[in-house]
C-alpha cells in the first residue's frame, strides 16, 4: 500500500497535513462545553463557505448520500412529486433514492456531458399550475462526467414559473472548490460531504437548509430518526448531538473552514480553476476530448476524458494503479469504459498535478494510445507558469 | 482543552495509541484492490468478536443509532408489531425510533436498574399465537443504568413460546467488552458502534444480521437507501461500498479486532470485569449504591452510582470537569440528577481507574458529601493488587 | 509495550498531544526561509523561559550531556581549573566529563541529599587569589536525590569573593519546571534538554551563554566541531545550521515555549510545586522520608524516597513496571537500592499524579512494606482539592 | 509553509508515512526492558544494511557531523597524521574538523566533479614507510557534486601499499540508498545519519566500527564524552544509553531497516538507480551537464547540474521555492552559483520525480534559460516506463 503519490480521484482528495492532525484527536467528552467550541465554529465556517446567512447547517456522521437522504426525508412526504434531470451517475442515484422512498420523480433525460436543462425545467414548472411538484433536484457538479451546471439558471426557471417548489442541490463535488452562492441562488437545500472540497476523510454529511426548507420539516412525513433535523435542531440548541458525534472530523471541518477562508474563497476557486485549466490544456495537447461538451460546463474539480473508440478507458485506471501506484477515476454508468477521470480538487498544487498528467501519459503510451510523452505536461507547464496565483501559499 | 487525563464516560472511550495511528490514514482509493485488504479482515474480525459464523457483518459510516435504524428498516415493514422492554434511556430511544418509523411497539415498562424481563417476554410471546409480533428488541447493556441483561434468557423465552420473531439486540455498550455470543444466543441482529469496546472514534455503525434476518431484508418495506443492506451486499461482493466508506475507521476496526483477538476475548472480558469490580469495591467503600439493583445485572462497562436523596448528582460531573478536567457521565432520563456514571470500558488500566476513583472522591468531598478521601481508592487497590491478570499486557 | 499509563520518571516526561503533533512534521527544507520562522521563535521563547535578555541561546541535536560538553569545550582550555561540588549522580557525571577533557576539578564532596555548599564555595573562591579557578559548576536540581540548590547563593559567593570565574549551571531537570533567573542570578552558562520541562522527546541540547561566556569562546582551546559555538553563531546569523537541524523538535520547542508562556511561568512553577507537595504529603503519610534532607532543598520535579533499611528500593521500580505497567525511577550511585524516585515534572495533572501515588502504594504493599493502601492518595487528595490553581487549564 | 509537494533536496528526504508514525511515540521508559526491544533490532538492522557481520554499530542523538567527530575522537590522538582528498564541500568539512581537533591532514586536492584518487592514495601510502598516516578519509558520495567514489579501490590502494591505516568512510548520503559493503571493502569506520537513506528526521548519528577501529578506541587520546564509544559500549551491554536516547527515532530506525530489508537492498539500490537515471535523462534532454564528470562517478542519490556560464544557478532554487513551493539544493563551495542540485534519495517514486523535473523546467524557462518545457519530463517518462521494477511496491 503506497501513500507516496498523490491521488487523482474526484474525492476523497489529498489531505493537508494540518487537517489530518486536526482530525486525529484524543477522546473529548462530547457532552462537555468544549464540544461547543468545535461545533459552533464548524457550523459558522460552513455557512461562510456556502455564502449563506439565512440557512442552517446540519452535520451528520454519514456521507453525501446520507445528506441526500436527510434532505428528502426531512422535506418531503410519500407520494410527493419531484422534478429531476438525469445527466450522469450521481443525478441518477439521487433519483433512484427518491423512488425508493416512494416519491414520484419526473425525470428529464439529459445527455451525459451536458448541464441541467434549465429551459426544460421552466417549461415543466410553468405547466405544473397545481404546484404538484414539491421539489426540484439539481446536481451542481456531475462527478461522473465532469459537468458543472448553472444553479442560478435553475433558480431563474423556478422564478419565471412562479413555482414554489424547493430547490435541492447536490454540491458534493463542487462546494468548497467551486463558487456556490446558496442565498443568491435561492438554494433551499445544499448537500456535501467532508471528503471533497473540505479535504477531510469521508464521514460527514453536510447539509444546509434554507428557512423555506426548514419550514417544511415538521410536515414532512417520510420516516427518519438518524437523519431527523428535528432531533438535531433540539440538540444543537445546547451544543450537543442526539447521538455520539464524530468529534475529530468536526474539529477537522472547523479547521478546514479556517484554512479555506484564510486563503480566501476567491483564491480557492481560482486555484481550482487554474489547476483544472492545466489539465484541460494537457487533454487538448493529447488530442483527446472531454466528456463535458462545452466550455461553459467544464468542471473545475474533475475532468472526464474520452478515449478513442474501441479502447477500454478503464484499463488506464487499472494500469496506473498497478504499475505506477497512481489512482485515477473510472467511467461510470453510461460512460463506463469510455472515459477515465482525473480528479483535481482539494489539496493539490500545480506541481502535484504535473505528476498526474505525466503518469497519465506514460499509462496511455504503455497501452498503445498515440500520445506523445511530455506533450500534456508541457501544455500544463506553459499554462501554470504564466498564470498569476491569487493568494500566497499557506501552511498546510 | 485538556487531553491529559483519561475520560471516564461510557464511550467514546480512551483510545490506544496504535488505533489512533491506524485511523489516521492518508487517502487511499477506496475503489482499488487495497481497500479489500482493509474491509475483509475488518468484517472477519468483527464476526469473531461477535462469536458468529453464520451472521453477515455490515459497517456503515454512521453511529450505533444508525445501526438501530439499519436493523429495523431492513427487517420490518410499516405497521409491524414489535415487543420491547423499557428499562433505561437507550431502550427508550430505540422504542421511540420504532414508533417514528410506523411500527407498533408493545412496551413492557421495567424498573430502571433491573434487567430485561425474560419471563414477561415469554408470557407475551406465548399469548401471541398469531405471531403478530415480528421482532423482539433487547438492550444487552443499558448504558444509562449500568444494567446488563441476559440475552440467552430472552432467546429461551422465544424458544419456549415457539415464536418466530426476530431477536434484535443493542450491544452498543457491551460488544467487545463483555461476552456476546451471537450464534449461541440465537441473536438475529446485533448492533454496536466503533467508539465503545472497539476503542475507536465514533463514526461506524456495526451491524450483524443472522441468516433469518437477512432473509427478511427483501420483504421489509420500510424505506431506506443509505442504510440499505441490499446495496451494501451488492457492493461488498466486489469489496466496495455503495458510497464513500470511512477508510481510516475501517482500518482502525481491522486493527482493533487484531488487538482484541490478540489479547484474547476471555482476557478482554476478564479485564473489564476486574476493572469494574474495583470500581464497585470503591462505591461500596463510599457507602453508596449502584443504580443496578442486583449483582447479576451489574455491568462491566459502566457503573451508575446513586447519590444521596436531595443531592444533585449532575453537580459531580460538572465539578469534575471544571475543577479537575475529568469527564464522568451524567444520569439520563428517569435517573437524571440521581446518579452519576463512571465508564470503565475500552482502553483502560487498573492504574488509570485509580485516578478516576480518586477524582470522584475529591469531587464528592468538595461538594459536601460524606466521603472519606482514599477510601474507595484503597478498596480498589486491595482488589486490583490481589487479582490475577489473565493475559500479559500488550502494546497499545 | 503499554502506553496507557503516565510515566513517573524524572524525564523524559509525559508529552502533551499538541507538542507531539508539533514535532511530527513532514520534511521542510532547513535552508529555506521557512526554517527561520521556526528557529527564531524557539530561541526567543527559550530566552523568556530562562528569564534572560542578555544571553544567547544555542540548540544542538543532542542531549543535556551534549549541552554540558558544549559549555566546557567552548569556554575552557586544557588544564584549566574548575570548582564543583559532588552531591549526586549528575554532578558526579559532569565532574567526570571535565576530568576526561583534561580539566582540573577541585571537588567539594557534599552529602547526597543536601544542596550545593555556597559557603564552602565562597571560602575556596576567596582563597583563590590568583583566580586560577576559571569556572564554577552548579547543578541546579540534582535529579538523583531530588535536591534543589540555591544558585543565587552561589552567585553571591562569587561576588563576595570578587571572583571572575564563570558560573556554569546544569538546569536539565529544573528549567521550565522551576524558577530559573539567568540574568538575575548572574548565570554564565545554562544547560537543559528537550525532554524535561519542555515536555518534548529527547534530542535537543539547549544551551544559553551570557556575554561573559560568549567572550570566552574564542580563547577556549578545547577541541570541538559539532558543539562549536562559533559555527553555530555564524550559521544562526542566516537562520541556518552548520549541519542538518532537528527541525521537528525545534518546532516542538517553539510550541512548547508558547504553551509555557501562555500558561504563565508563575503558573507553571506553581503547578509543579502543587503536584510535588501532594507527592510529599503522600510520602509523609506513608511514614517514609525523602532523600532530600530539608524542605528548602525539596525538588519540585522529582522526589527520591528512602525505603526502610534492608529493603531493596529498586524492587519497587521493577515490580511497578512488570505488574502495573508504571515507570518510576531507580536510585543511582550512592543511593542505589536505597531510594526510588517519582518524577513529577512536565505534562502532569493532580489526577494523573494520584494514579502514580496509588500505584506506588500497591507496589509497596505487594512487596511487604507496611504501607496502608490509600493513605498517601488521601493525603495528596486533601492537599490538591484545597489548593488554588493559578491559571486555568489549557489545551494540550 | 506548504507540505504538499515532495522535497528534492539531498536530505532530509521525503518520509514514508509508516516511519513518521514509528518516530511519533509516546514516552517510553528508556531504562525499561522495552527499550531493548527497540535498540537491538535497530542495531542489527543497520548492520545488515551496511553488509557487515564484524562491525559494531553505535547510534548517537546527533547528526552525521557528530558521527564524523565520533570516529576521529575515538580512533585518533592529537598530532596524528591522516590522508584525505578534497573533492567537494563535505570532504572539505571533514578535513576542517580533523584540523580543528589537532590532526595533521595530508590533503590531496582533487577536482570537484571527480571521485577519490585511489591511485594517488596508493602512491602516498606506499611512500609512508613509517606508517605515520593513521587513517585515510574517504567520502563515499560527495553530496555537493553528486559524485560517487570507489571505496573498494581505496581499500585496494591500502592493501597494495600494505598500509595499516584505518579506512574511515563518510557514507552519509550513500548508505541505505547505494550499495555499501563494509566488510568486503574493509571499511573500518562508516558514518551516516538518519535523514538520508533511512528516510527519517535528522537526529541520529549512525556509526559502525570494525574490530580494528574498536581496538583503537582505548588508545585514542582525543577528548570526548558525549561521543565516547567506551561509555556507549558499556551501556549497550545492558540495552541502555549513557544518557537519554532518542527513543522515537530509534524506533523509526528499527522500522526503516525492516522496510529496506523487506523491499530488499538490491531492489532499494535499483530503485535509486532507476530514479536517478530518469533525472539524468532529463538533464541530457535539457542540453545541460552534470557536475560529475564521468558516468562511473554519477551518484544515484543526488545530481548536481551545471547551468550555463553567467547564469546564477542559485536563482533556480530560490525561484522554485518562492513560486512553486518546491525545494531543490543550491551549489556549495567551489560550485556555488554554478550548479543546482536535485536530490533523489529516500522515499521517492518515479511519479514524484516527474513533478520535480517538471518544476525545474518551469523554473528554468521562467528564468530565461533555453529549456523546452516537457523535454526532460518526456525523457524521464520514456526511461521510467520501460524499466523493470525489481520488487513490488510496498506499504509506506
Amino acid at each position: 500500500m503506497s501513500f507516496q503519490n498523490p491521488v487523482f480521484i474526484p474525492g476523497p482528495t489529498n489531505m493537508p497535513e494540518a487537517l489530518r492532525k486536526a482530525c486525529d484527536m484524543p477522546t473529548l467528552d462530547h457532552r462537555s462545553p468544549l464540544f461547543g467550541e468545535i461545533l459552533r465554529p464548524a457550523l459558522a465556517g460552513v455557512k461562510k463557505v456556502l455564502k449563506t446567512d439565512r440557512a442552517e447547517v446540519f452535520i451528520f456522521p454519514s456521507t453525501g448520500t446520507g445528506g441526500w437522504e436527510t434532505v428528502i426525508t426531512n422535506t418531503l412526504s410519500p407520494g410527493d412529486k419531484i422534478l429531476a434531470a438525469r445527466n450522469g451517475m450521481f443525478s441518477h442515484r439521487w433519483i433512484d433514492m427518491c423512488q425508493r422512498h416512494g416519491l414520484k420523480v419526473e425525470i428529464v433525460e439529459t445527455p451525459w456531458g451536458t448541464g441541467l436543462p434549465a429551459d426544460r425545467y421552466e417549461e415543466i414548472l410553468t405547466a405544473d399550475t397545481n404546484h404538484e411538484i414539491k421539489a426540484v433536484l439539481a446536481t451542481h457538479n456531475e462527478t461522473a462526467t465532469g459537468v458543472k451546471s448553472d444553479i442560478a439558471a435553475v433558480r431563474r426557471a423556478l422564478n419565471a414559473a412562479r413555482h414554489p417548489a424547493l430547490l435541492l442541490v447536490d454540491g458534493v463535488s463542487s462546494i468548497a472548490s467551486m463558487d456556490f452562492r446558496m442565498d443568491e441562488w435561492g438554494v433551499d437545500a445544499a448537500v456535501t460531504g467532508s471528503q471533497k472540497g473540505f479535504m477531510l476523510p469521508a464521514g460527514l454529511a453536510i447539509v444546509a437548509l434554507s428557512p423555506r426548507a426548514l419550514a417544511a420539516v415538521e410536515a414532512a412525513r417520510l420516516p427518519r430518526t438518524f437523519f431527523d433535523i428535528r432531533d438535531m435542531t433540539k440538540a444543537y440548541a445546547s451544543n450537543a448531538y442526539p447521538y455520539t458525534p464524530a468529534v475529530g472530523l468536526l474539529n477537522g471541518l472547523k479547521q478546514s473552514c479556517d484554512m479555506l477562508l484564510g486563503e480566501g474563497l476567491d483564491a480557492v476557486f481560482a486555484r481550482h480553476h487554474r489547476i483544472a485549466e492545466g489539465v484541460r490544456a494537457a487533454v487538448s495537447a493529447w488530442g483527446l476530448e472531454l466528456c463535458a461538451q462545452t466550455p461553459d460546463v467544464y468542471s473545475d474539480t474533475v475532468s472526464a476524458i474520452r478515449t478513442p473508440d474501441g479502447f477500454n478507458a478503464t484499463d488506464i485506471v487499472t494500469h496506473a494503479a498497478r504499475k505506477y501506484g497512481v489512482a485515477f477515476g473510472v467511467g461510470l454508468g453510461e460512460v463506463a469504459g469510455k472515459v477515465f477521470r482525473i480528479g483535481h480538487l482539494g489539496s493539490l498544487t500545480d506541481v502535484m498535478t504535473l505528476s498526474g498528467i505525466g503518469t497519465a501519459e506514460m499509462v496511455m503510451a504503455d497501452l498503445g494510445l498515440d500520445i506523445r510523452l511530455g506533450s500534456g505536461v508541457a501544455a500544463a507547464q506553459e499554462y501554470y507558469r504564466n498564470e498569476e496565483v491569487l493568494s500566497s501559499r499557506k501552511a498546510a
